[in-house]
């Protein structure tokens, strides 16, 4: 780690050091290959293994059921939130509920609107999206053709304690945030996806997870790229896909099985490491302001401000001369976020916190 | 070069040492930032300075007018393939023309009738797609909306030798399989894409130059990851692009700059690799039977036969011994492929013309 800093970065973010060293020593040629990742060919066994070990991996993380495929797609989530409406929502009488919790849930809705018709279920623009909502609070239609949720709204920094309840309508969930960094029970859900940039992976890879009878449902008449279907069938390789981010999936994967020990022992250490700055936040009497409302509190994305705009400025000119970078709120909504992703050690947050206390101290008001 | 070998895939391709060996250097961290290019943050100032660099580095090699844009996509050419007809051809009376060379330009035209109407304004099936039209053998309408090519057919083996006069029509280029392999009259062009995988970089990015007034005729009623006039405003940054993939573009186009000199030099020695492989072919009586007629063979993928199965196996068995693989034709066709991308060396393809000639002489018919 010698000149390696702490990046607090909202995705792209860390990455475990071991995948990052096994792509390293790897880089020019694939053992026993004589070929570099970057010039594998997609069609061969070398490429053939590592993409079936990285859904294996997932498998085993996720508990996965056998009756759900597991995609590696390009686009990221923004072409996801095109792609669901235009595989499930075109058509006579259909039409989607959608739960707006934060900016990606609305950026969500608005990209369905081009593909047909949709319906708020619950909106919490009102209360600027500090809380998820409870279940007594949405309005899902028994008739809806799916509804949408995002797990983890990154720039608000909440998460969803567990999935809301849809009844038989299938819950299609955003879960690029906080994808791997807790158990799931997958069986609840008719599309998962992902982008990988935050815990499974670099930017370019995009994880789709998808029920069977769901996909069964599909129309046949879209662009292959587009086409959920023609995309399962062909095992993610209708084209080339992207090889690099796909093998990296694999090294993060193989890493939470092998040196953390799968996914109950993730959460535990993701919740120990949001309790910190958490705590900070409590115990300052308000010189840090949580955005989120405590029981929405996202183990992921840790959302706060200071006081004004100058201690901002200073807090965060600090913390970047501690090796504590990227720790500036999204443009959107500014402050400051601590993303706290599966690779960010615990020495790193340790570290965040300490500075947040010894800040305090030092600029608290009289 | 110890334990790399010659690899003839049609892509993901060869990579110049140069470009692995920097990534490979850097892959813990970028110098300076104490970051890995995998979790850099695509609105970081290191990214923008490398996405920038890319860019800067493509107009350079390929003299792009101002007037075009340069984006980096993800999704391939297959994406392309329905984005140009998304963006192109919804609307009252449009109908696109398509110039059918090969595989590559079916799958195109094909991916276009979800779209709109789309016309054959040559088609080279009926000759086995042996070689590209003249000009005076297309029938390119006046009223088109665009004119669809294929600039290098690397299943089939052949290439146009100069791009076709469209006239007024926009004239839109699938150029993934041989792109910045000799320089480029840009202003012909309505619309240039090329996926990176053979001649750019890894798989997992496409590199897009679109004309400013064929932007500006597009629609603003599509998914934000579907529509140029959105990525072009955004300067590709809608969403997190494939970070990586951009980074070994610009590491790529790097050396074509820096080793190489430049698409003239480039195009010279890349003549000279397909002359010694054609070479043989001409001066083996038959016994490599190449796909192309010689006004269209492609510089890139140099596609012959073998007298029978058994011939083709055994040769590609004494190739593979020799540290030359991925020789095998594409599963549609069949035969022998040696894809001759910029980054195969020169002497990888001597050594390749060496095993042919060697082969011939101890299995020719008495």
């Amino acid at each position: 780690m010698a000149d390696r800093i702490y990046n607090f970065s909202p995705g792209p973010a860390m990455l475990p050091l071991a995948a990052l060293e096994e792509a390293q020593r790897d880089l020019q040629a694939l053992p026993g290959t004589g070929i570099s990742i970057l010039e594998i060919s997609h069609r061969s066994k070398a490429f053939e293994a590592i993409i079936n070990e990285a859904e294996a991996n997932l498998r085993k993380l996720l508990g996965i059921p056998d009756r759900y495929r597991v995609l590696f797609l390009q686009g990221g989530a923004l072409l996801q939130f095109a792609m669901v409406p235009m595989n499930l929502l075109r058509g006579q009488g259909k039409s989607a509920d959608y739960i707006l919790t934060g900016s990606w849930a609305k950026k969500a809705m608005q990209e369905a609107k081009t593909q047909g018709g949709v319906r708020v279920a619950w909106d919490g623009s009102s209360g600027n999206f500090k809380r998820m909502p409870s279940q007594n609070e949405l309005d899902i239609r028994s008739g809806a053709t799916y509804v949408h949720m995002t797990s983890n709204e990154t720039i608000q920094g909440i998460q969803f304690p567990n999935e809301p309840n849809a009844g038989n309508v299938p819950l299609v969930c955003d879960s690029s945030s906080d994808f791997l960094c807790r158990p799931l029970d997958i069986s609840k859900y008719g599309i998962l996806y992902a982008c990988a940039q935050k815990n499974a992976g670099p930017a370019g890879v995009t994880v789709v997870i998808i029920r069977d009878d769901v996909l069964q449902s599909m129309p046949t008449d879209l662009p292959s790229m587009l086409n959920y279907r023609e995309l399962a069938d062909s095992k993610s390789l209708l084209n080339t896909p992207p090889t690099f981010a796909v093998y990296m999936v694999k090294l993060v994967t193989d890493w939470l099985l092998r040196d953390i020990g799968g996914l109950d022992e993730m959460h535990r250490i993701n919740k120990q490491k949001a309790e910190m700055l958490y705590g900070v936040i409590d115990q300052c009497g308000g010189f840090y302001d949580g955005h989120a409302e405590p029981a929405s509190r996202s183990i992921m994305n840790v959302t706060f401000r200071l006081p004004n705009a100058e201690l901002e400025e200073k807090f965060l000119k600090e913390a970047k001369s501690r090796g504590l970078v990227e720790l500036k709120g999204h443009r959107s909504v500014g402050g400051c976020r601590a993303s706290i992703y599966n690779a960010m050690p615990v020495e790193g947050v340790q570290s965040l916190r300490d500075c947040m206390l010894e800040f305090h101290d030092r600029n608290k008001p009289a």
